[in-house]
Parts: structure tokens; C-alpha cells; sequence
């Protein structure tokens, strides 16, 4: 059964050694007394919870699945899921980052990312029943009314409820502007001025379950009259049981789970299709706007998504590392390492090692690219600077895309390396690892394809501003490069950056100029732009982390080598892909298009 | 549910237009008589049999596994499959490319190899059941007695009884000089001259089953006072059922199935940990030379696992391209294209085209590389001309190791690629796709790793014979470019072509020179060679095919058009791969190695 040890000393390096980010918090009011006591606290319990109580629960809970009586409509989750959700709610987590106004501790958002890391880690199926919840929350914080909030956040903020987010229907899932669900008005009676919806959702992760008491789901439906497509769409808050005005649960409400999905991966979450035969909800923010609301709580859940691959990359390379120090098999080309074995440990094997420092360095530049995103979230929601504000909105918006796609791509190649160290034993149940893959491909799929995401990136966050936000994030590359510019030592790191930079600028205009032409280049140069972009992301922090750690390498602590060693790797090993990538990008839209669709 | 459709024109395209099969074959006496009818019969029957018989069982196979009763230790597969093995034998196909000295129908290996790839592409997991009887069948018409060949084989031909291979141990699957299963000698008494078999073995695919009355198991052990290592591991033939002189069915045999493994995909095959409990066996060819015995079943079965991965792309792309023109969401970019409908098929979107052409171009690169391959194996063993044979030899030598690596991680790739085309569906078992990604990916771990063909290629196959094997087939290339230099229209692939071969012969030698210095420096590159040498395989077969394609493009048969177009998408978005690995193959050991084994 895998292991899994949190990685503290790695977030602690980012937050404190190459982020900054206590005088950053401390620098906006909500945070002004935060110190690193007080993360290193939250970190060092967040981690334990992850690995004593989630982790031991994850094998298990992907063999038995969840369970749905046909009868009664209930879904049980895996043993011990409940239980670990109650451990949850008690030891506070729900309310870590939230506002203080409805129960919330709140903690900056970087420290509930750096936890959530952690949860993923440790069980990946579990940590979604909490994770939709914070986009439940997220999306009435921001627009709903002042009874709503007051009713709703403080049960999801203390876990007493969770939430869900019911987007898709089984003809739409990309395109939400064919959905068809209906919200009609009640007039007159106990839900006056409510409204009944009708339909059918698809793909409702933690849809329906029994840990907690009550589920708030967030219900994307059309009113009557609704104009046809995106525009017509409005998003109403639907409780499992309704909610009597002082908080006391009603009656159970007009809707069932009809089906679990039976899925590639993540068997311990329920994946529910549901029926709303008649359910009352309340709208939230303005009729016909319901999109642009979900699309908070979509945000905030792509860069969870992200955070889902970072701690599947994490696990796997931990059990890997292990597997490969422990397994005897062969003897080095160059001779014996071990011997005194009959073997020596696979590690001696150069290829072994391309597969764990490719899972560690994926790590270790995803958690550098979400841990500062995520210090750019707290200050876009925190600052009461406005050019602050839009600059991390900017940044924030840029980042995401590439966080969601590029970081769940690497998460299915790294789950897959570390899968590849332990041979055939990686094919079987009982070592983890094929549960790791299983489990890391939903997050290439959901909240937005990786193709949607970089229409998004390409389309909408660099063409449709001319560059402006990609070359905001420009500029802290190029004042990087010109700050370690006379640095002998840092000549191997900052050219390369510098080189793919100077690459990335002439891509993006060759595109641009082909967009102009035919707005299907977008598309035919997209998905290969963003790994582009991604490793331009991945460069910068592999050359500051490297910055830090070539000026403490003499400290004496091994943990500064370890992290030079894995930044060059990622340069001589994994940034050159993207020498294929700029190649077909540039092939361009012929290639794909030439053919007759009749003769695929 | 997935449909499957046989390519039967494409493998005829190869077959006759490509390859010139029929007089190649034609010209060694085992196949004088040999003409297309016949082999076309065969597909077409073939190709029934797969999607007819085999389809409807595969998904439903994956969804119950098979059943160990822990009691008798007897293995039940699933539903349908023993009627559909009992199909498979009354329709004569185990024999159809068996030796006519034991009842086979001798006919060509290339044509057994089409056949197998139909029933990959319908069922991997049951066409593992008839696939390792080839394996033991081969060993034992290499190196069996005759008295074993004239007991086993017409036995093994007819389907009547099946074979396994035992090799791996718990603490063993690549090293196998670590192998501890023993074999004594039985003096006196029935078996007299027989040895006594004790061991555990795991992983053992078919090792247990309901659908023939009898099963070989060729099984790896040392004799006592065997030398330690490789050297000393002898083979052995260890039926289920012990078998009297005239072929009737014994006592039940000392071994049985502990248990099952639970696996991440292959469900409905049967893999078997066996505990050897004094089975009785009897060698099979030389005392302590049973690796090389062995490796006469592992070349084949190499190949066998390469024909698995082709036949996973082929379905996997056939039901992405019918749900890629079925499924409706979003607009083209450049404008609506069925503006009569409420939405585009999504096959209007670039990117979704590009995984469509993504499969499609490995499929097709595949199966032109397999199927020369097969034609040089018929070659090999039927030929009376010794030149033509120890070419064919080198040829088949050269490409197993390919054919294994490179093919079954573009099956990974591109069973992936078309999972995604579904989007939230292809995560889902009751659409098939994600069953395929699971199938496709053991195809990277079994009969060596990935990384132990890559070794086998670079370190043996090419640097260990000075790269005599690897000129040979370079001069099939460089006649081919020098045949089509002045083509005008072949420029587009001729040149690209020429170019990756000089690129090949280059880091051949770079690598070489590497090597002298450090062996590691194989290990540290060999991956990356074989996927470059890959590529040069596949650009050589697109070639080929685009000029049979050009030739024809104006005969109104707009085959020879997708054959194009897919040539050139090839040559536009995969090759370029090529510009990474040679990078990433360059970058050599010192990345890998630098960081010290207690820092992982």
C-alpha cells in the first residue's frame, strides 16, 4: 500500500526562501499579523490529517466504490470516508481560508492550496467531497443575496453541508449554452417566489452521499423565455433538503441521484447523474447571468484541479523513489553498485531515474507555478490597491489555463513513469500506482478539457488582449533575467529561460498574424502553444529556485544540492520538448484539415 | 458500447500495393502456391470472427473478470469467453500459419499476424488465451524432443490444449538469473527420467482457465548444482494434466493457482500466481540453456505485444472518429459548419482532429512496420537462400525491440488521444474507451519493459554488432531515397526522410564514442534512440505507402487520398518529436546521475 510523506520542507522553501510570501500577506490588511509560525503549524497538522487519516483509505476506497440504493435514492461512500470527514469538520479545515464574517478562519488562500496539495496526495477521491464545497461557497460569496450568504456559509464554511456544482447534461458538457434544464416561477404557497427546476445533469461529482447532512447544489437551468444559448442561462442554489429560514433542515427536496458512473478512476467519489423531477431553488445573482456565476466557482476549481495532479505527481514519485531504492534487479551497465547483493537496486539504472526526476521535476514546478498563483489569488481578493489588484487578476487569469492543462499533462506522464519503475508489480492493484494514473487522466477531462483550456490561454488571455497579460508575466521574466544576468553561476539557467522567452514572444506573434487570417490556427496551435508557454512558467521558477539554492548550496544542507540537481534536469531533459512543440505549432491548421471529414 | 470494423483494405494496401507480399512469399517453397484469394479469404473470415464473436464479449469481460474458486483453485474467464475460444478452434484457427507436419495449415506468418490484429483490436485480453499457445508452441517446435513435438504440438495446433509462459518470480521479472524455482530428478517410478518442479511463479497470463481441457505451462527452474545466474536456468514443459504416451489425460498435475492478481486492465484474462508443489515437468532442449530456449517464445511474443498495441489504436480510433462525427458542441472558430444543427460535430475542431490523425498515423505506421516485419519472419524461417536468411534474421532482429517499445507507447498515446475525444464519456467503462488506455497500457510493461527493449536495441542490436544491423536497413532506406530523388512530388517525404537518417547515423555514432567512455551512457540515452530510430521507421514506411498513394491519387479511389493526407499530417506533427529526443538523447548521462541516490 503506498506511503506518503508530506512534503513540507519543499512548500516552506517556495513560501519563505523564493516567494516571499509573509511580507507579501503581510502587506495586504486581512493578513497584516500573519507569520510563519502560524503556517508552519496549519502545514505540519494538514499534512498529518493527509497522511494518517486519508491516505490508509485510498486503496481501500478505490476497490469498493461507492454504493447507490436504488430504493432509497442514498449513496454511501467507501468505508471509512464518513468517518474521515467528521475527523475533517472537527479539526476546523473547512473553514481555513474562509471569511472570518460567516465562521472562516481566514487564513490566506496559498496555505488552504498548499493543504489541499496535500489532501490530493493522500486521496484524491475524498478531498473532492470538501473541494466542490469550496466552489459552492466561492460562488455565493460573490453573488449571492445577503439571506443566502447568511443561510448558507457558515454551514459550509464549518462542513456542516457540502456543495456540488450540476453543469453538464448528457448532450452537453463543453457547450453549456445547449443545456435545457428548466427553472419555472412558484407563485404563491411556503416557496413563493422560489423556482421549481426540471431536468436531467450528468457527471455530478460528491452529487450525493452521506457525509454530511445537507448538499447545496449549484444548478445551472434556463427560465421561461430565457433567450436561447449562453445568454439564457441562469444558476440557482438547489439544497438536498430544503432549508427552513432559521437553518433547520425541511423537507427532502425534488431530486434523486438516478445513477453512479462506473469510472476509470477516482471509484470513491460519487459520480452521480440526477434527476430534478420538480426541485425548488432560489436563483442566485441575475437572471440569465447564471455563467458568468458559475464561472467563479470554475476558476477557483481549475486551478483545483491543477493542485489534483501536483499531489498525484508527488505520491507516485514517493513511492517510486522507494520502490526503486528497495528493488534489486540487474546490475548497472558499468558495473556492480551493490556487490554485496545479488542485484543492485533499480536507482543505479540511468532510465529509472529519468522517470522519477521527470515525476519530481513536474513537482516540484507545478507546486512553484499554483503556490504562486495562489499568492496572487490573496492578493487579488485581499489588496486595496487597484493596480495591485489588477495585476494579480491579470496574472491569475493568465496562469490558470496553463495550471489546469499543462500540470495534469504532466500528471499523467509522471503517474505513468512511476507506474513504469515498479514493472509489472505497477500493473497490480494492491502497489497503488495504476490508481495514481487512473485517477490523474479525470483531471485532463474535467473542468474544461485540456483543448478548452488552451483556446482559453490562446484565444481569449493572450490573442484577445494583444499580449498584454502574457507580457506583464514577460516582464518579471525579463527583470529576472537582467537581475542574474552577470551571474556566472546562473548562466546555465537564465539563458535557456532567456532563449525560450525571446521564442515564445516571435511564436505568439506568428500566431497572432495566422489568427488574423483564419481563427482556426487557434485552434490547429493551441494545445502545443500552452506547453510552450507551461515550460516558460516552469523555466522561471526552476532558475529562481535554482538562485536560491546555488546562494545556500554551502550551507551544509543536502536539500539545496537536491534541488540544483533537479533544476538542471528539468533543463537538459524536459524543456526540450519544447523544440518539438514550436515545430507543429508552427505546421499550422493544413495538416488537420486537409482530409475530407467522410474520409476519416 | 465500442464497434469494430477490420481494416481489411488497409492490410491489403500493405499487403499487395506496399509490399509486394504475394511474389515475395510466392518465391519461398513453403508458400509457392500461395496467391491473394487465399489471404483475402482469410482476412475476411478473420475479420468476422474478431468483431463478430469477439467484440460483444470485450467490455463485458472487463466489467467481470475472471473467478478463482479458492477451493479447487479452477479458473473460470469470463462470460462468453470459452464458447468464443470453442469458436476459435472449430474454425481451425490455431493452425493457420502451425507447421502441416503437426496438423497446421501452414499458411504465412504475415497473414497470422493480420489475423492477430484483429483480434486485438476486438478483445486484447481473450486473444491472450490462443496468443501464449504460439509462444510454448514455438519453443517446443525449436527445441523439443521428438517425442514432445509429436505429443504436444498437434495438440496446441488444433486449440485442443493451450500454453503459458512461466518465467517471473515475485522477486524477479527482468533479472531472471534471480530465479529460485528448482526442478529434481524423478529416478524411477511412472514418471522416471522427468523432473520434480518447486516454485512460485506470478504473473502468469492464461495460466489458469476453463476454455481447453489441458494447459502447457513452460516453465524456467534450475537444476540442482546449476551454476549461479543466468547460466543456469533450464526450461521445462509442465502440463495442467499429466499426458499419458498416446495423448490421453492424466493425473492432475502438482501446481495450481493461488490466486489472481487484480490488475488495471486486461480483466478478462487470467493472470495466474501458480505455486509449483512437486510438478512433474520434462526438459525442454539443453540443461542450463533454458534462457535461450525462452527468448524463441519472447521474440515472438515481442512482436505479439507490438500487434496489441496496434490493434488498441486502430478500435480506439475508429470509435473516437464515429463519436468525433456524431457528438455536437460548440462552433467552429472560423464559422459554423452545420449551421442547419445546434451546435458543429466536433471533428469541425482542430484539435480534435489532431488526436483523430494522432491515432490514425500510429495505427497506419504501425501496421506497415508489423507487417513487414512478419514478411522478413517468413523470410527468416522459410527461405533455403542463407544471405536471404541472415538478412532477414538481422531485419527482424533489429526491429522486435522497436516494433515492442515504440509501438506500444504510441498505443498509450493514442488511445489516450482518444479517450479525450469523448470528453467526460471517455472516462466512463460503459463507452470502452477508457478500457482500451488500461489495456494498452501493460503492452509497455510485459515481455521486457520499455526501457529493457531500448537497452536490447542500442546496446545489442545496434552497438553491439558496430551498427552492421542498422546500416542494413539504412541502405533499404537510402535505395529508396535514391530511387525517388527526382520525384518532384516525393520531395515532401523523401526529404524529411533523408534527413532523419542522417540525423540517425550521427547520434549512432556520438553515441557509440559516449558509450567507450561510460556504459551508463547507454542507459541514459536508449530510451530517447529508440523512439528516434522509431521515427525513422515510420517516416520510411509513410513514405513508401504516400508514393503507392501518389501513383494512384488520380484512379478516383479517394483511399489513396486519406493515405496522403495522413502521410503528410505524419510527417507535419509527429516527427518533429524527433527534434526533442535528439536533444533530450544528447544531454547524456550527467543529469540523471549528478544528484546522489540518498537526496531522491
Amino acid at each position: 500500500m503506498p506511503q506518503y510523506n508530506p512534503p513540507i520542507r519543499d512548500m516552506q522553501f517556495l513560501l519563505y526562501e523564493v516567494l516571499d510570501a509573509v511580507p507579501t500577506l503581510q502587506g495586504l490588511p486581512a493578513h497584516a499579523d500573519i507569520d510563519a509560525d502560524t503556517l508552519n503549524a496549519v502545514l505540519v497538522e494538514g499534512g498529518k490529517f493527509a497522511a494518517e487519516v486519508l491516505t490508509p483509505i485510498n486503496l481501500p476506497g478505490d476497490a469498493e466504490g461507492c454504493h447507490l440504493d436504488k430504493t432509497t435514492h442514498a449513496v454511501t461512500a467507501p468505508q471509512g470516508f464518513r468517518q474521515a470527514y467528521a475527523h475533517y469538520v472537527e479539526g476546523g479545515w473547512p473553514a481555513l481560508s474562509a471569511d472570518p464574517a460567516y465562521g472562516g478562519q481566514g487564513l490566506p488562500l496559498v496555505l488552504n492550496q498548499c493543504f489541499y496539495e496535500m489532501l490530493n496526495s493522500a486521496n484524491q477521491a475524498w478531498a473532492m467531497y470538501p473541494g466542490l464545497s469550496h466552489g459552492a461557497y466561492e460562488a455565493l460569496h460573490a453573488h449571492g443575496t445577503a439571506e443566502q450568504k447568511a443561510l448558507y456559509l457558515p454551514r459550509l464554511t464549518s462542513g456542516q453541508w457540502t456543495g456540488t456544482m450540476c453543469l453538464t447534461e448528457p448532450h452537453c458538457g463543453t457547450d453549456l449554452g445547449l443545456l435545457r434544464s428548466k427553472a419555472e416561477p412558484i407563485i404563491g404557497g411556503a416557496a413563493d417566489g422560489s423556482w421549481r427546476l426540471t431536468g436531467q445533469k450528468i457527471f455530478i461529482s460528491a452529487g450525493e452521499h452521506d457525509l454530511a447532512e445537507n448538499i447545496m447544489h449549484l444548478v445551472l437551468a434556463r427560465l421561461p423565455d430565457a433567450p436561447a444559448g449562453s445568454k439564457g442561462i441562469s444558476l440557482f442554489i438547489v439544497p438536498k433538503f430544503l432549508v427552513n429560514p432559521d437553518g433547520s433542515l425541511g423537507a427532502r427536496n425534488g431530486f434523486f441521484c438516478s445513477a453512479l458512473e462506473h469510472k476509470m478512476g477516482i471509484h470513491g467519489n460519487a459520480t452521480c447523474q440526477i434527476m430534478l423531477d420538480g426541485a425548488v431553488g432560489s436563483l442566485v445573482g441575475q437572471p440569465n447571468k447564471g455563467l458568468a456565476a458559475m464561472f467563479v466557482m470554475m476558476n477557483a476549481a481549475r486551478l483545483g484541479v491543477g493542485n489534483q495532479s501536483l499531489g498525484l505527481t508527488e505520491v507516485a514519485y514517493q513511492n517510486a523513489v522507494a520502490y526503486a531504492k528497495d528493488r534489486i534487479q540487474m546490475r548497472a551497465l558499468s558495473g556492480p553498485k551493490a556487490p554485496d547483493k545479488a542485484a543492485d537496486p533499480i536507482i543505479v539504472h540511468p532510465d529509472v531515474r529519468k522517470m522519477l526526476l521527470t515525476a519530481r521535476a513536474y513537482a516540484e514546478g507545478a507546486r512553484a507555478l499554483l503556490t504562486y498563483t495562489a499568492l496572487q489569488l490573496d492578493v487579488l481578493v485581499s489588496t486595496d490597491d487597484a493596480d495591485a489588484r489588477k495585476d494579480a487578476d491579470d496574472l491569475v487569469s493568465l496562469l490558470t489555463p496553463i495550471i489546469k492543462a499543462f500540470v495534469t499533462d504532466n500528471g499523467w506522464t509522471a503517474t505513468s513513469a512511476c507506474q513504469q519503475v515498479f514493472g509489472g508489480h505497477g500493473y497490480i492493484h494492491e502497489w497503488g500506482m495504476e490508481q495514481f494514473v487512473r485517477d490523474a487522466r479525470i483531471n485532463m477531462i474535467y473542468e474544461g478539457t485540456n483543448t478548452i483550456q488552451s483556446l482559453d490561454l490562446l484565444g481569449r488571455k493572450v490573442l484577445g488582449d494583444n499580449g498584454a497579460k502574457l507580457k506583464k508575466f514577460g516582464r518579471l521574466i525579463a527583470e529576472f533575467v537582467e537581475e542574474e544576468g552577470t551571474s556566472e553561476a546562473m548562466q546555465e539557467f537564465i539563458n535557456p529561460l532567456a532563449d525560450l522567452g525571446d521564442k515564445v514572444t516571435k511564436l505568439t506573434t506568428e500566431l497572432g498574424m495566422k489568427a488574423f487570417g483564419n481563427a482556426d490556427e487557434v485552434g490547429a496551435a493551441a494545445v502545443d502553444y500552452l506547453r510552450v508557454v507551461g515550460h516558460l512558467c516552469f523555466a522561471y521558477f526552476f532558475a529562481r529556485m535554482a538562485k536560491v539554492a546555488l546562494d545556500k548550496q554551502h550551507s551544509g544542507d543536502a536539500f539545496y544540492t537536491a534541488k540544483l540537481h533537479t533544476a538542471r534536469f528539468y533543463f537538459a531533459k524536459l524543456l526540450p520538448e519544447t523544440a518539438m512543440l514550436i515545430r507543429t505549432a508552427r505546421a499550422g491548421l493544413t495538416p488537420l484539415m486537409a482530409m475530407d471529414e467522410a474520409l476519416f
